[in-house]
């Protein structure tokens, strides 16, 4: 559903929201036959409240699309994914818990070694060790450029952040790393005439680079890439009235939510710790985005077993969930992560919707499966936020 | 799908349509594990009648939006509702039965009270009799103003609807209700360049009104809200070459119906009425819409054994429209009105879809429940008509 008609049918009330999200949920049968990773799982208060609520899978992108966490969590946040992009340079951003601005042009940089003539030698300086890159960084950080400030900041090895953040600066800018050895590091060209400025910023930000690293045996020169501008989201409390939190132990995850106006909110970094940190901030906020990694990364790993588990952690957290007596609670993934295929898939991925004006469905388990027969059997990843909303009594008619 | 998609494939045939239309239809459980109204209600005919045909619900707008009658029926006669909308003063003039031409701009108007220096003291002119009202909106009929023709109805107590009806008026108007006292009512203006002609004749409506309303002590003026074109839909006719009609017990169904195109017919009161007047008319129609209005208006009052009882009497009416041996007849609802919600609501309604064309489903009883393991699991509304035209033989082959 488009967002101007969500945010002109958008009224007040006073219920509170809690969005579930088990990062890489969905998962596969480890061999032909079996069981995918959550009908292996004793998941008894997940399929109670199956039970009791309405259920279905989510098509996060579109048929036979993967999503990456961004595209992901966008749509789980109720945003379409084709049209608000996130662009590379800012995942890594929010990767290393960078707050971005709607000001800011993001790229992912490498440190790199270059000969006497400039000709890039070594495009990752020999994986300099995370503490040079941190010092580099620091070395870079603020340096001049026009009509920008700029910030770097250190990821790990040769990885790090630049950010230029200046008002109307475009990210239709080509990359500087030419992939390849020998020759030397690209200038950054707009690809559009509204990128000329940042552009001038960018190439400041080399030359300037190279001038400051230059003392360096291997680390003597950077490279740009994966430029992107802030995605620029109306937030949700622009759109929907509310004051949300988000609770994920992983930067990016907590920065993610931030693009939606969310307020990361503090937690320790394990199941329980983040449910506790649930009930600490229940009273202050009227939705509640609480992230679990570890179903996502076990299903990387290809660890059926270890992400069978994970989901049977979450699993015996749920009650001190609903111990907040949520008026809407949803369970889900940003997307499938079969550990089977040891990576992001494009499997759609189920939902449990519980609220006390849902209608329940036949649904007695939480399963990639079992949530077929229910009343959403698929839907895109952007509609289950508008029925959270409607649920949650905060959505008026709409036409008379 | 495309309503020029759907005209270039149209075809005309023998076959008759009958879509039968239960205001509200979809329930809820009045209790947790409760049935809903219509799984609770003995519906032996509708059940048979679900057994040999395709069944499935429908999601009227979109996931989580409560749809308005106006965008519920647009959607079941094949109407985009998010295309197509239908605005307040439209609707306010449809529900006292005004037959509206694609001239027209209708507003909802208040008969309300200035004082010496024109300032609003009462924004209801303390509610007068309905007597009145019928009264004063006589005097105001067809007063006069440039370049429209201005027609005044009364509605009930201070509530009245005037439409503009001339060429090439936009109802791109602000209201003149300040929605407070103490202070004048606002001019009409144009919000966008074209309506510069329909803000000038609202204005007139307005100065001239407060002329005619002087010698009133309390409706000695109007506020005028809700300005909205015809929506000008193309009609059954342009689109299929039917010749449809409406049964329909309020006007304000009847004149949603009149919008498509379909001649309003005359009928008694009751529900068993409506079936006769179906049996009167069926001979010289191939399309008829009948509306149940009880459905609605018994969950409106959350009255759950009333709208049980509303859904039994309708069932037992149907072997007589099972008698007529339509060639294609449709039973849904345009939204959902749970009886525990006491209002529309988002959740999907289910359909039945019987034509000797049908390809029957594993569905046995008809319920909301039962449905979504129908074929039709869960399809926009707007996509039955196309389903209801093609088990009647009236859509050509797409392609070659």
């Amino acid at each position: 559903m488009d967002l101007d008609l969500l945010k002109s049918l958008a009224v007040p009330a006073e219920t509170k929201i809690l969005l579930l999200v088990l990062d890489g949920l969905g998962g596969a049968p480890r061999s032909a036959g079996g069981p995918t990773e959550l009908e292996a799982a004793r998941t008894p208060n997940l399929d109670a409240l199956a039970a009791e609520s309405v259920c279905g899978t989510l098509e996060i992108v579109g048929p036979g699309i993967t999503p990456g966490s961004g595209p992901g969590h966008l749509a789980l946040f109720g945003y379409d994914p084709l049209v608000h992009r996130i662009g590379r340079g800012v995942l890594e951003a929010l990767g290393i818990g960078m707050e971005l601005t709607p000001l800011d042009v993001a790229a992912r940089g490498n440190f790199c070694t270059v000969d006497g003539e400039g000709r890039i030698a070594d495009r990752r300086a020999g994986r300099i060790p995370t503490e040079l890159c941190e010092a580099l960084a620091a070395r870079l950080d603020g340096l001049p450029v026009p009509g920008a400030a700029c910030l770097v900041r250190a990821v790990r090895e040769h990885r790090f952040v630049a950010v230029l953040r200046g008002e109307g600066l475009s990210d239709a800018l080509s990359e500087t790393d030419p992939q390849r050895i020998g020759v030397p590091p690209l200038p950054v060209r707009a690809l559009r005439p509204e990128a000329e400025a940042a552009a001038r910023a960018a190439n400041a930000l080399v030359a300037e680079a190279g001038r400051r690293l230059a003392d360096q045996p291997a680390a003597n020169m950077v490279l740009l890439r994966g430029f992107a501008r802030h995605p620029s989201l109306p937030t949700f409390k622009d759109l929907y009235g509310l004051t949300p939190g988000a609770i994920a132990v992983y930067p990016m995850y907590r920065g993610l939510a931030r693009l939606a106006g969310m307020a990361p909110l503090p937690t320790g970094p394990s199941v329980a710790e983040e449910f506790a940190a649930l009930a600490a901030h229940w009273p202050s906020h009227d939705f509640i985005y609480l992230h679990v990694k570890r179903t996502d990364s076990t299903g990387e790993d290809g660890d059926f077993d270890a992400k069978v588990a994970a989901i049977e952690e979450v699993d015996a957290q749920v009650p001190r969930a609903l111990a907040l007596r949520p008026d809407v609670l949803a369970v889900t993934g940003d997307h499938s992560t079969p550990s089977a295929l040891k990576g992001h898939s494009w499997h759609p991925v189920p939902f449990i919707l519980s609220s006390r004006q849902c209608r329940p469905d036949a649904v007695r388990q939480f399963s990639e499966r079992a949530c077929l027969a229910g009343q959403y059997s698929r839907i895109a990843g952007k509609e289950l936020l508008p029925l959270l909303l409607a649920n949650a009594g905060r959505l008026t008619k709409f036409g008379a």
